[in-house]
């Protein structure tokens, strides 16, 4: 691997479009393959065994490429699955989404008291707790899973004014609000796209996206080690398990625009 | 196969137990195996090409029992898959739920507009157009996919009160009763849990649950082919494919009660 090497990104489904985008932003010479497991998407509800499993078949199909970094562009398979994908790519630098989001908000925090809105299978993991706590042991975490949000997000249901979101989303975060969280953490990659709904209810939360602290470690590690390309323009490749048309619709939500290139279907696991 | 075979019931999650409930209610001496993809879950959701590939494992996986009949618990499974079923499986009798709903409605319209509400993959199939045409041609069919609603029926969002299942339900059904029909299909297995929403809102309507017709249908087959069991008290097996604690917790949506035996996880695919 070298500069010209590519990034593999992969996630669930297309949720982690939210993670390229923050690397398109910041790094916009950089080639990425994305993978999208979408003939097994969500992991959210699913168990631990179970998303370790697809998460390794995932890895292997973007292994085919030369790629420099691996991003899990996932907070269910960060939480989940990291450990494992490490242990069976030692020659490969591992990204995440869960370990940004926690240092950031370890700093941001004025009061010690984080919240996370996550997946089912992320707040039963309690991967943030451990990230958290590494950053900052005086750091009280609380997590909480949010079923409803991923369908929501994937069905266009975010928009500011609309009562079905916006009464998901208080239901979610009031019993956090209520414990005294200064700082929450949008512990997965579909969560940014409410980010209208949440600062409208809640204006003196401070907002960190996990997806975006992503991309900003990612780009510092690579600028670190001088692995950053420089020739202008990288090319993006987007990949996904099940029909491509499936997601051709609503991966602008995600990447806040249509996607660059097509989309094809390949056979994993 | 005889008298004492099993009915063999799958379905992609624990939707189907709906089914299962009509079969329990009516026929109580059957002896019931049930499986539920729960590591592919939702189908809904997926690709034809998908569906069918995973519908044949689940068959697979229900065949290692003596099996008198084949029930497809699942609208998508039987809109997309069924014709496949059928095919590798000419020796043993294959049920769904597409056409007894259908052909129920065909008889109890008036006016001839029957609504089906189903997921997208069910709806884009229109398997339920062609099912009503076939026994009341002169029946015009409005189906609209309704991707938020299995979500909320897994997350315990179907009571009357609750303003999220009703402003979605609402939102579903009102281009439907604008178009005048009389005769409602629930053409989910989840849908049956929104009939008291939906009686609220639309009390003229003729609610059709594809899981009760579907109960009936395989009661009148048995019964007529003499494949009733006769011995009281018939057990039952509850299989799925991820891990089975993420189900017992929630299955008593379906089933009205708490399961009778345990859930017992096992690999498909």
């Amino acid at each position: 691997m070298d500069k010209n090497s590519c990034i593999g990104v992969f996630d669930s489904g297309i949720g982690g479009l939210t993670v390229v985008k923050g690397i398109v932003d910041s790094l916009p010479n950089e080639k990425i393959v994305y993978f999208g497991d979408t003939a097994h998407v969500p992991y959210g509800t699913r168990s631990k065994r179970q998303v370790v499993k697809y998460v390794l078949d995932d890895v292997d199909f973007i292994k085919q490429y030369d790629i420099k970094a691996i991003v899990i562009a996932c907070n269910t398979a960060d939480s989940l699955a990291r450990a494992k994908v490490e242990e069976e790519n030692p020659d490969i630098p591992v990204f995440g989404v869960v370990h940004p989001a926690s240092k950031r908000a370890a700093a941001m925090t004025k009061n010690n008291k984080i919240g996370v809105i996550a997946t089912k299978a992320t707040a039963n993991s309690k991967a943030y707790d451990r990230a958290i706590a590494k950053y900052n042991p005086a750091a009280q975490v609380f997590d909480v899973g949010c079923p409803l949000m991923v369908p929501l997000a994937e069905n266009g249901r975010f928009e500011l004014g609309d009562i079905v979101p916006e009464t998901v989303v208080q239901e979610y975060l009031d019993p956090l609000v209520a414990e005294g969280i200064d700082t929450l953490i949008l512990g997965c990659t579909h969560f940014p796209l409410f980010t209208d709904i949440i600062r409208e209810h809640y204006p003196d939360l401070q907002l960190i996206s996990s997806s975006g602290a992503a991309a900003e470690n990612l780009k510092e590690y690579l600028t670190a080690h001088d692995l950053l390309r420089t020739e202008p323009g990288g090319d993006h490749k987007y990949f996904v398990s099940d029909d491509a048309s499936l997601v051709e619709d609503i991966a602008h939500y995600f990447m806040g625009k249509a996607l660059d290139s097509h989309v094809e279907q390949i056979s994993v696991g």
